[in-house]
């Protein structure tokens, strides 16, 4: 029997109709526990001191591999790593990675994360960069796993126990350690000063409370859900960060309201899905008023020509842009761009939420999934 | 006024009611000018002059961008590099690769894929490149084009003028350069010997004669896209060299077609998409009796056992293996697994043309699409 920090009120659903709402409720609290398991607010210090055992001042580049929800959560620490530690990332979903021969360093850092810690493909290429004498890092939400016990550094999410089939708080929580482990890299390797690291977990203590701001947009958003659980299709287009979210968006969509939503780069729309376009497709573009949202805009303006009916997600600068463009637009606070993919996970969660408790869905066990793959 | 090697009657449609029937037809011949072109047969041995500044000898990793059909060639030829050459692939879609700040390694190399050669975001992902100090090659069909112009080497397809809008003949050419580079580097890396390039030389060269065998599965495939072509939504499967395969053929059925296709990697059925699965959902399963069969064969079971209707696209062995399970089978020839990405192509491009053609769409003009994205 393991001990865990979270208290057993988090394994019933309160007062939610369903597990899913409790825990995306919940995460002003468990990224609150998890940044401050890595944080020093006191020091605006970072506290990696498990991490020692990963040598970023010297390595050239590091492995990451998942499955699901976590691959996209990897997806977005790729952006991190790169621009503020300078390291650059291989990453690849586990099933693939595990059969791709990919050539190894041995010595250089590979990264795993598993909400359960059991699931088979990560597992199956975490053991493969062992061979490959690789150092092994993972990311999981229960402590006594196969994968926290096979790696060299284990790094906790403290999301507490998540029932619902469809992962919420696991993944912001994934998000919070990648992002303070982003920072610590950055550190490592020269890359920030202290000044700006205590400047960077100044920023990051305050995701808690823009995830809080985000929730408090969920009348507005259960509005927009109900348009959404009519339709059929949809697809969802973001650039940089913002493109592991819209794939993380649509996955959710699918599990548990079964409308067949697609994630694509927003780069990519006009080679090939614009065709997809009429006024059956609604569309949801993920921008926040960003360094690639010029480029977005532009996006959004094809998708309108074409008919299409837009849902937008972006803060009240964006809005002001491109906001006549769009059939619905949802808001959300200005965030600093490094905490905007842990913000802007909720509203997507909530839209897929409220889309499936219209339809009807069995939210927390969508037919055909299981909580943890630990099969092949 | 730039002469081209391919004869006039390539710009006509001939007997073929659309240029993409024409053009899918014509992959035998133009595969051969293009093998032809990188093989010498009669010395069964590679004919890189022009790559000679790349050195790929000493190369620790190289970069590839491009965006759509071009990307998947890209994909596909990451296995081959990493598996036969032992080299490393950085690979991206250009639009996120351009604004991704991905860290570089001078003097590496860095290589650009596009049918038009003036693909936008892959132009300026080479220029990225270039500033960054890297060896910059580049594989179009237009060899004036800007890319062209603005590489260190350029490695032609000879696939003749593309009229039709979704690519068919341009990307198995790629793949064709491609797969030949790779064997080229695996060579000067030392991983292949005289006689294993020869073998490979042999293996590469029966290409063409796969690409016309299954061209003459035409029949029973136009059989299978007729009722393909009632759906409004299709999840296409594949893992190893076979996703890439299945992310294009995805993307051919959306462009022409219209219907909501979307590629996956089999190992992420579980993680999601698995719920979207019933009666109505086609699935496309592309599966040749290779090292991943097996793994496949699992997932494919997983779809049947949800009700899901199986389009399996495999060889005569997997066809016997798992068939039963399948509502329509098409059976490939057994193809050696270094070239079967070139030959599983085709029965991709005429599902999505018969389709197409059922559905009654511009085969050659789908809406809201252009032949070459030259804008961001």
């Amino acid at each position: 029997i393991v001990a865990t920090p979270v208290s057993i009120s988090m394994a019933e659903k309160g007062n939610y109709r369903h597990f899913m709402a409790k825990e995306i409720h919940e995460q002003p609290e468990v990224l609150g526990h998890t940044f401050g398991h890595y944080l020093d607010l006191a020091q605006e210090s970072l506290r990696f001191g498990a991490a020692e055992g990963i040598d970023f001042a010297n390595a050239t580049r590091m492995t990451i591999a998942a499955c699901g929800t976590a691959y996209y959560a990897g997806l977005v620490a790729r952006y991190w790593f790169e621009r503020v530690a300078g390291l650059p990332i291989d990453i690849d979903v586990a099933s693939e990675f595990r059969y791709r021969e990919a050539p190894l360093t041995p010595g250089q850092p590979a990264l795993f994360v598993s909400q359960s810690g059991e699931t088979a493909d990560t597992l199956a290429s975490l053991r493969y960069c062992r061979a490959g004498g690789q150092k092994i890092a993972s990311i999981v939400n229960v402590a006594s796993s196969t994968i926290a016990r096979e790696s060299d550094v284990v790094l906790p999410t403290l999301a507490g126990p998540e029932i619902g089939v469809a992962s919420t708080k696991a993944f912001t929580c994934q998000l919070a350690v990648l992002a303070a482990l982003a920072v610590h890299a950055a550190h490592a390797r020269g890359r920030l000063s202290e000044d700006e690291v205590r400047e960077h977990v100044g920023i990051l203590a305050e995701a808690p409370g823009y995830v809080a701001d985000a929730l408090r947009l969920e009348a507005g958003i259960e509005r927009v859900a109900r348009d959404l659980s009519h339709a059929s299709n949809a697809l969802y287009l973001g650039r940089g960060t913002n493109l592991p979210l819209a794939l993380e968006g649509a996955l959710k969509l699918k599990e548990i309201s079964y409308i067949h939503a697609e994630g694509y780069a927003a780069g990519e729309l006009k080679h090939g899905p614009i065709a997809l376009i009429d006024e059956d497709m609604p569309v949801i573009v993920i921008a926040p008023h960003d360094a690639v949202f010029e480029k977005v805009a532009s996006n959004i303006q094809e998708v309108a020509a074409r008919g299409g009916r837009i849902i937008l997600i972006t803060d009240e600068r964006g809005a002001e842009e491109v906001g006549t463009q769009s059939a619905e637009t949802i808001v959300m606070p200005t965030v600093p761009p490094m905490i905007a993919p842990i913000a802007y996970a909720v509203p997507l969660q909530l839209l897929s939420y409220h889309a499936a408790v219209f339809a009807g869905t069995d939210v927390d066990q969508p037919r055909n999934l299981a909580k943890s793959v630990t099969v092949e």
